[in-house]
């Protein structure tokens, strides 16, 4: 399967720290989004909402969405579960996933485009919603910090894919100086933790 | 199992469809989101980001995030199948559920709360990303006409969560004035089957 992706966005990270978790492999394809590689007739042809990652399967089948193209790999490869085991756990580490990707990795994402303009050729950045959507990513920090005073992990006692969320979400973060602090003790141990594993490197 | 909500929101409507496909029923809590009732000491205990709806399973468990309860109820009465039974399926669903949301839900849920400030003791109101933010939804309408154009549903040939994500968010919109037009036919022809299921009516 090929994956196509910008080596330095966080959603292909995400991708890549999901695959290297479950022992797999992708041939993968360098899109220059900053160019707007991604907005070309022949990738919209395959991907009409031109974000990245999407995944081409080797029939041309083509999966878009960070979330999708992990949930295809957790059911082609369900060892070691990412997305939980029981109906219980899986639905609390969506959860926590979609508790990270709207209080934290949405509004990073928001501040980066609508701070930084780096997108000014294909959508229409406002700066006070830039720094208003930063404020609510530092403030969700305190959230994340409570979760993890009491669980070793995001979503409870296991590795999962709410962590590899929140681990690239944070490393992007730091393009808007949008930092872990003394005031997030219990994110600081599972952030060194969590950047240890083999799979961060991906 | 009890769910707590606001009968108006969109998505406690989309839990409420989704339960009605299933043919399962659950004990509804209203709680008032415009007077805070979502936002009280004993609410946050149970669902610390205050979103509706929220579940409560009978041991006391929480499930917080309209993804995450439609994840359990898939899981526990798999028929339906309202998110897939293939991994390729399931994946496509996703995929499309996820356009939906971003292209379109979720715009329209950020028009809605940066151009009424109807949470404005709550959060900051930014009126040009609320502006923004209603063109941008309107503009998805065209992606999404363009794939019912030649597939019976959101996802394809079969029914599922895209469709009622969709079908919530579209109703919702119109108290933003965003609306299906004329150039829209595909989803007309879609929302007028949809809308008639009776599920539509939970």
């Amino acid at each position: 399967m090929k994956i196509y992706e910008t080596r330095t966005a966080p959603n292909p990270r995400l991708v890549r720290m999901f695959l290297a978790e479950k022992g797999m492999s992708a041939e993968y394809i360098e899109l220059d989004i900053a160019a707007g590689e991604n907005l070309s007739a022949a990738m919209r042809a395959k991907n009409v909402t031109t974000k990245v990652p999407f995944l081409e399967l080797d029939d041309g089948t083509v999966i878009g969405e960070t979330a999708a193209i992990c949930r295809y790999i957790e059911e082609i490869q369900s060892a070691p579960a990412l997305m939980g085991n029981s109906p219980v756990e899986k639905a609390i580490i969506e959860m926590w996933r979609r508790r990270v990707e709207f209080g934290f990795f949405m509004p990073v994402g928001m501040c980066f485009q609508h701070s930084t303009g780096y997108f000014k050729d294909r959508m229409t950045p406002v700066a006070e919603f830039g720094a208003v959507s930063g404020k609510m990513a530092l403030d969700f920090l305190n959230v994340i910090n409570d979760q993890l005073a009491t669980n070793e992990y995001v979503a409870g006692a296991s590795f999962s894919i709410a962590d590899i969320t929140l681990l690239v979400a944070i490393d992007f973060a730091r393009v808007m100086k949008i930092r872990i602090g003394d005031q997030h003790p219990h994110v600081q141990r599972w952030y060194e933790m969590v950047s240890s594993r083999k799979s961060a490197q991906a």
